[in-house]
């Protein structure tokens, strides 16, 4: 009998030849998840084989190049005769906080896209160099001593010094601060541990046209303490990613609700509440506040002194950059929809208020639009759209806004769309975000109308997400529970359909079920705002290929990003109207692009360069004045469409 | 009987032909000061004849450049047969933060030194431009509509902006802001007085290296709220002066004692008290307090928004600079005595903090040793140092420290010298700074021992300034009631001796005619302490100039700066054996040099840049490391002199 060893827990078992490897799991005791009943689908039993040969039987759903680096779905893998390792990698590891080799996110981009090695150039740079000693009639200040050194390391003619790290630099260059530092503050390659070299300090910098930008000063050589943050501020949603920059590793992630929505669950709300100067206060104080708590909590968890974190990269639509800086968002809203600013420069982390190193820049990513954000020239950067390819291809990001991209190497346009936060859990009775608890997929008994679930984290469900409405509707109305007005059914008896009161409701998990004791459900008027969503997204696309002559058909590629998009069921998707009905093929799902192109600009300069292009080329399209946009969304008010020809598949 | 008109008072008086100016100014109560007793040598009762012809005997203390501007010494003035309308100068108008159009110590300074209107170039400048207002599809933030507009109307490339300037942009652009704002913060040019202009808007900005830094940005045209400061911190006394800039006239200046002094009467107790982190905290704050208080009072007195002052000008010895910006001065004090910095970056307003514009930068005067610092760079610039004279010239600053500058337009060389703190008042038992209530000036009687004094505002005294100090010590070993060694007189009776305690004292004023009713005293401590302070500077002096070979006959000039410069009597100064024993032309009263040259490099980019030649030219020459100085010292602690022979001229 086959060994098989799971990594990083090390259990192993003795399991019989062609056994799956997912019931291997399970008698190990290593809790793989597989919500969508080990038919492949849901991607979320996700593993790595280090050793030993498998039998993995694709089902399309696994990109190439992860395949090709040893990746397999384990409800598809029978195991051979031969002994096996498996790296385990799951969610939860991110939503904790712990160790996660690889973020599971960055997996769906094709690899050329990512950063090599080549490329890693951060923004904030660390360098270790040697100033003498101080000599009598030398006519040297400290900071003269200072300044020759880094010049002369650095090549460059110019310094700029922060006043507070000025002031410290008697005691840095004469190693007094050292004294007061613990040993792991020192860094970890053994200077302050004896082997200490006279005069060594490390500088943080940031050169901008031949300025040496000093950020900090240390004594030491703490090249090897050197993090990164990268930022993804959603409208609904906040995720952050701590990186340890030497190896570009993601240490750790968290992803968490936007505090924000308490004061409007879209941006247009946020922008009408940001009005007073003391609420624009609140709504700065509100996203601040989640972003510095996860990072406190992601630094505190692996031992990061957040004064090492030096580079930061942020990114957000439009509205949330003008939040984050608690700057009068009134503009973007009211004709001609100006900005204060598209292109933010570098600024100051002790400015911004974010909890890293007080004296280092921030990156924000650029905007293109009053409502195609930095988190679109982010998420673009794990597209073909980055690339040099003619093919034209279509991007969309679902979100609170809906926004599209659309173009190739030639051109980009790009546009949005109110989609609300339905799709992220929001203004549903019993919404809630993709993470642990969560309805992500439900199967519809035709004929009782009862409804089969899987739940985020095999725990009682508390609510449901997302991908989990996408599917319920999708099943209801291939079911013949709701019409393709989106009504539920009062011809027929059902023991989950309750049409008493006005809002007809259908009940998902009953109450003995859940978490807290209440059943949870959905209502018309839940189904209504999906409907509603998938409308404005799925009618903003056909606007835009409408604008160069062009159909579903002729892309090649269509990417769709979100907080869903790994768990985003095609199919189902296709059923309720949200995407076109095209071959499975065509569709490449890249999770949540707009982190995973913050991690990229956070990292490579190449990516912070190909996005300033990008940034460049896009010519943003303002729906509100494309006449045709409001008939198209009537039209699509229906499931799958008011015009069913558009969808030969469904049904 | 002509009719003799005072401004700005308007008071007029008759007066026969060939009166004094001076009964001509007390018959029609004009007060102007002449302590002295009209003797035309301490120049307190400078005035300008603004029309008429007056007779007016010079002493030889009046600089000819005043003289041909029409300035005149009161007590040495005549009226002839016509009318004549004289503007009265006081000091008094500047203590008490009035307006006054000429400032004193300027009048020292030779005119060809000072800066002309064609000079004027601040360090951050203002200017008005118009931005074009958004348009619906133009793809420009408001950002990008600023940045364009700026950079057209400069020809720059690159700009950089403060982040709380950053997030003002829509509402200053749409002009918000002014609604909040009284007509008098708009400026006094009409705009918002219904000459509305749209788009204009207003910068302050400091260029460098072809960067346009933004520090304000304003709505409307506020070029001509334009404000500077000029600031001397000395060891003992702080010295702040408004400035009107577009006219480079000084409104109004105060001059306050330095509440460190608490914490240490010299530089080297400063440097030790500051070894705690709190303490030098404390120092920060007690000086910024007292910079920020003054400030704020002559910007009140003159309805000043301390938001549009947008230049300041530092002037401080190094150590005074490092306690201003909190930066550890010990190392200045120890072996291979290395300060923190020379060169000071320029710094943000706000980081330092002086309470005026918030993000503008502030300019700090360059030091160049240990014990010479920015005061000494300042003050050069008020000396044919400065110039490309030939001429062998000495410049003293005497404050708590004595500096020294020996050179002419081939070399440089400066040392330092503790004088302590009796110069200016400091550690003498009734000892004060030259303001009101002070003795100044004194005659003893050779027959009593009892002296006459005259004192600083025609008020009871309150105590003895420097000035005093030295007249008094003077008048003592003249008239033999001190010896060569400081020593009061015991073998005589005198009234004003009292020789009963170790201690001996010799009482100036009686209880009875001073202030609060105790009677102004000096002791032999004192006198002691007067007598050091003295040897220090001109033992200093003659290692200087042997350095070079040179004796004091070889020098054209010798500048004497310092707090008391202006009242000081050269020939009381020689017959202590303070200054050398020269005809009293070599010699030139400056004043408050480092003021002086503060205010010089706030308006003047030529002076600023001339400060910076003088800062790179300066050899400085460590005392400490002369062996000869020691030997030197010990024998001028004699009065004048153990070698007579070097002053002939005394007794």
């Amino acid at each position: 009998m086959p060994l098989i060893a799971f990594k990083p827990s090390g259990i192993t078992v003795d399991v019989p030849e062609g056994s799956g490897l997912l019931e291997a799991a399970k008698i190990a005791g290593v809790s793989i998840e597989a919500p969508c009943g080990g038919h492949g689908i849901c991607g979320k039993c996700l593993v790595k084989i280090l050793s030993g040969k498998v039998d993995f039987k694709n089902t399309g759903m696994m990109p190439v190049d992860l395949l090709s680096e040893g990746y397999v779905l384990t409800c598809k893998t029978r195991v051979l005769d031969e002994p096996v390792s498996v790296q385990v990698v799951t969610q939860f590891d991110k939503e904790q906080g712990k160790f996660s080799k690889t973020s599971e996110d960055m997996l769906l981009i094709s690899k050329d896209l990512m950063p090599s090695n080549d490329d890693l150039d951060f923004l904030i740079k660390k360098v270790s160099l040697i100033v003498p000693p101080p000599a009598m009639g030398d006519g040297l200040s400290d900071f003269d001593r200072i300044k020759k050194a880094v010049l002369a390391e650095l090549g460059c003619q110019e310094l700029e010094i922060p006043f507070s790290v000025l002031k410290t630099l008697p005691s840095v260059l004469r190693d007094k601060e050292n004294e007061n530092r613990t040993n792991s503050e020192r860094g970890d390659d053994g200077y302050g541990n004896g082997n200490h070299v006279e005069g060594m300090i490390t500088i943080a910098y940031l050169e901008k046209n031949g300025v040496i930008n000093i950020v900090d000063i240390e004594p030491l050589n703490t090249t090897s303490q050197n993090y990164g943050i990268a930022v993804d501020i959603g409208t609904t949603t906040i995720a952050v990613q701590l990186v340890y920059l030497p190896e570009a590793r993601i240490i750790a992630s968290k992803t968490g609700y936007n505090p924000q929505i308490e004061c409007g669950l879209d941006v247009i709300s946020r922008i009408n509440y940001a009005r007073k100067p003391d609420r624009l206060e609140e709504l700065r104080h509100k996203v601040l506040g989640t972003i510095n708590s996860m990072v406190k909590e992601l630094a505190a968890a692996h031992n990061v002194n957040q004064r090492f974190i030096y580079n930061a990269s942020i990114a957000g639509n439009t509205t949330m950059v003008h939040l984050l800086m608690g700057i009068i968002p009134e503009y973007i809203r009211l004709e001609p929809y100006t900005p204060a600013l598209y292109e933010v420069p570098y600024i100051k982390a002790s400015d911004l208020g974010i909890d890293i190193n007080p004296n280092t820049f921030v990156f924000i990513a650029p905007s293109v639009g009053s409502y195609v954000g930095g988190d679109i020239t982010s998420g673009l950067l794990c597209t073909s759209l980055a690339t040099n390819s003619e093919d034209v291809c279509l991007f969309i990001d679902i979100g609170t806004n809906g926004e599209l991209i659309l173009g190739n190497n030639d051109f980009l346009i790009g546009c949005a769309c109110s989609a609300g936060p339905a799709f992220e859990g929001g203004g549903i009775e019993n919404g809630m975000r993709a993470s642990q608890g969560a309805i992500e997929r439900t199967e519809v008994a035709k004929d009782t109308g009862i409804a089969e679930y899987s739940i985020i984290g095999n725990v009682p469900p508390i609510g449901i997400c997302g991908s989990g409405m996408i599917s319920l509707i999708a099943n209801l109305f291939q079911t013949g529970w709701i019409d393709a007005a989106g009504k539920l059914d009062r011809t027929r008896p059902c023991a989950s359909i309750d049409t008493s009161t006005k809002n007809a409701k259908y009940t998902i998990a009953p109450a003995e079920s859940t978490q807290n004791g209440n059943p949870i459900l959905i209502t018309e008027a839940d189904i209504d705002n999906l409907i509603r969503a998938k409308a404005a997204i799925f009618s903003a696309c056909r606007v835009m290929l409408q604008q160069i002559d062009k159909d579903f058909e002729d892309l090649t590629t269509m990417y769709i990003a979100g907080g869903f998009g790994r768990y985003l069921d095609i199919h189902k998707s296709t059923i309720i109207g949200l995407i076109p009905d095209l071959p499975s093929t065509k569709f490449k799902f890249i999770g949540n692009s707009s982190i995973i192109g913050a991690y990229m600009t956070l990292v490579s300069k190449k990516h912070r360069e190909k996005q300033h292009a990008i940034f460049q080329k896009i010519t943003y399209l303002d729906l509100s004045t494309e006449h045709t946009y409001m008939d198209q969304y009537t039209a699509a008010l229906f499931l799958p469409h008011t015009d069913s020809s558009l969808f030969p598949n469904v049904k």
